[in-house]
């Protein structure tokens, strides 16, 4: 085993299941709370799995980071996008700046946003932009893998070591976004040699295509499955030579988030996809993932419900970037705040004193239940 | 046509078509930030919705209100909640001390939040609850009219003047919220005539009962509305002879904020039913409200959809206290933040001039668009 392959190894064991003294916990303050029981529904859930996550009902979960992978495609050239391959360099840099829709939420909601180049197709000058180029680019998919194997690991490490580098800096939350022109094309891939799903099911229009691109991005598709036979039980395998550099980041982003016991927020389609492939290299991993918003694009839901996870919101949105991420944010933390905030059923009787008191107030009158 | 009858008639004529000026202004604007067309689905709608409501395309809709209409529903009698009337005094003081499941998330989100007594059955000595009482409590519906037509209409002037007040303090979104022991009761009651669905249909649990108890509660709106005989045609006579005081203040502050150029976000179950009510009387108050999450509670599809509106989240919440409100709020805030703070395709460019220096830097190469 080559020194890659034996450090994601050692993450994937490093993945414990959640903290069953905190979730019961947890369980046990939201059956006390003045409500209905459940009444609250995924608000509940979540302040109950954070709580397994951290092992800790009073973390501190208040500072959150949205990770962003940016990355070229090398399928680009098949003509599947509907944007230009330049725009992924433009955004990229954009992301570090507030410009772009998932910064300019992150700027809304307050989130840190690191942006990593793992494979644009230029070399970056912004500081800001992360440097943890694999390539400039993958290659073709619809002639060639993507990457080597190794190439493949290398990519995932660097999803794993921005987990770790968050955990060290306080983070508690992470979301998982990417940017990278063509990779609604891989993720599509990707997910139809996971699922055995025609990738006719699980192809979206991205950013918009028309009628004949989409046709023909299918066909890229099939072609790639075709001409590289991953082998759909090998997810590594499946990455290198039908995934994208950003995938792979990503998919070490959800693994590390795990092993470092922080949650890790899904975005859109390439995020979940991302997210099956970590809960394929390691099933305890979703444990660990909170969905955010049920994407538009073609092939999420697919996704979502292989991962057998629900989503906070519905939003038709279909932008990328971990736009969802900061969104969810806000809701993960309100849902800790009502957790440690609301009254329980004894807090919220109205107390035995004021009642008196009030009571001796000749217009109070309780005409008691029936 | 006596003096609340005629108070309401203002209102509804009042209420004006979205400002199309201001609707096609937001429109451009989207149209023009760096992201795929309709990428940020529902904020973007959100967004021009809100431009339309103000007609401003500037406005400052930082404040908003959450309006919580609390009343007892003599129909409790008959058995059909889980939890004693006395929860509705007990939670209509607690909400204001923030303490319950929307006040709590009401101190999270920062957003005001204002208590009307319009029918508790007690005097509330609690100052901070606005007294606005018609009576102690609906008669109950099994039996005879929960109410007068003068008395629905009193209370609808309630929440209109709720509305107003509102607006006249600078607040730009309301919440409409309610608190009342029963009131899935009578909501039902007022859904099945609206839609002339059968009662079993549009029934849920509330708070949580056990199946006979469910069965019992089907039981009693059947009876009510065979034994009240109201004409689904005259809304004002629904809700008196079925609704509850809460159910008509609330259709009010639907009515009061379309008036007022208001967006109302709706929460649950009893609020979408409310929001139909003021939708049947103007259909144009459809365009100032905004669903904020898919309550659990049966029969919550069947209104929203009579209403042809959409919900932000889904959350599996069924609480009621105009919960959901809170939550919707800040994605509200999101959706105007995007409007105004994103980068056009203009703008994320990476101008010429930092383009030109990096350009003679060695190791910068964008590679070009194959």
């Amino acid at each position: 085993m080559e020194i890659n392959e034996k450090t994601l190894q050692n993450t994937i064991d490093a993945i414990a299941p959640l903290d069953e003294k905190a979730v019961h916990e947890a369980l046990f303050i939201q059956e006390n709370l003045a409500k209905p029981p459940k009444s609250l529904g995924k608000l509940e859930d979540i302040s109950v799995q954070l709580a397994g996550i951290t092992g800790n009902i009073n973390a501190d979960l208040s500072k959150k980071r949205l990770l962003v992978f940016a990355s070229d495609n090398g399928v680009v050239e098949e003509g599947v996008s509907s944007a230009p391959r330049s725009v992924t360099f433009a955004q990229t840099v954009n992301l570090t700046r507030g410009k772009t829709g998932a910064a300019t939420l992150s700027r809304f909601y307050g989130n840190e946003l690191f942006v990593y180049d793992v494979g644009v197709n230029a070399d970056i000058r912004e500081e800001k932009v992360i440097n943890k180029k694999i390539a400039y680019g993958t290659r073709n998919i619809a002639k060639e893998p993507a990457m080597t194997r190794e190439e493949a690991l290398r990519a995932i490490l660097v999803g794993i070591e921005a987990a770790v580098t968050a955990k060290a800096d306080g983070i508690s939350v992470i979301g998982v976004g990417e940017m990278g022109i063509g990779n609604t094309t891989t993720a599509a891939a990707v997910l139809s040699v996971l699922t055995g799903c025609d990738p006719a099911v699980v192809t979206g229009k991205g950013g918009g295509l028309t009628e004949e691109a989409y046709l023909r991005k299918i066909d890229v598709i099939k072609k790639a499955v075709s001409i590289n036979e991953p082998d759909a039980d090998d997810v590594i395998d499946v990455l290198a030579k039908v995934g994208g550099f950003d995938i792979c980041a990503m998919t070490g982003a959800y693994l590390g988030a795990a092993a470092e016991r922080m949650s890790a927020v899904i975005d859109g389609f390439i995020s979940v996809v991302a997210a099956l492939c970590a809960a394929r290299l390691c099933p305890q991993a979703k444990e660990y993932m909170i969905a955010s918003h049920e994407s538009s694009e073609q092939g999420y839901r697919k996704a979502i419900g292989e991962l057998g996870l629900s989503t906070i919101f519905d939003l038709k949105m279909r932008l990328g970037e971990g736009s969802g991420c900061p969104l969810a944010f806000r809701v993960i933390d309100a849902a800790w705040f009502v957790l440690h905030n609301m009254a329980s059923f004894d807090e919220a009787e109205i107390d035995d004193a004021y009642l008196s008191e009030i009571r001796k107030i000749d217009a109070f009158t309780v005409k008691g239940d029936k």
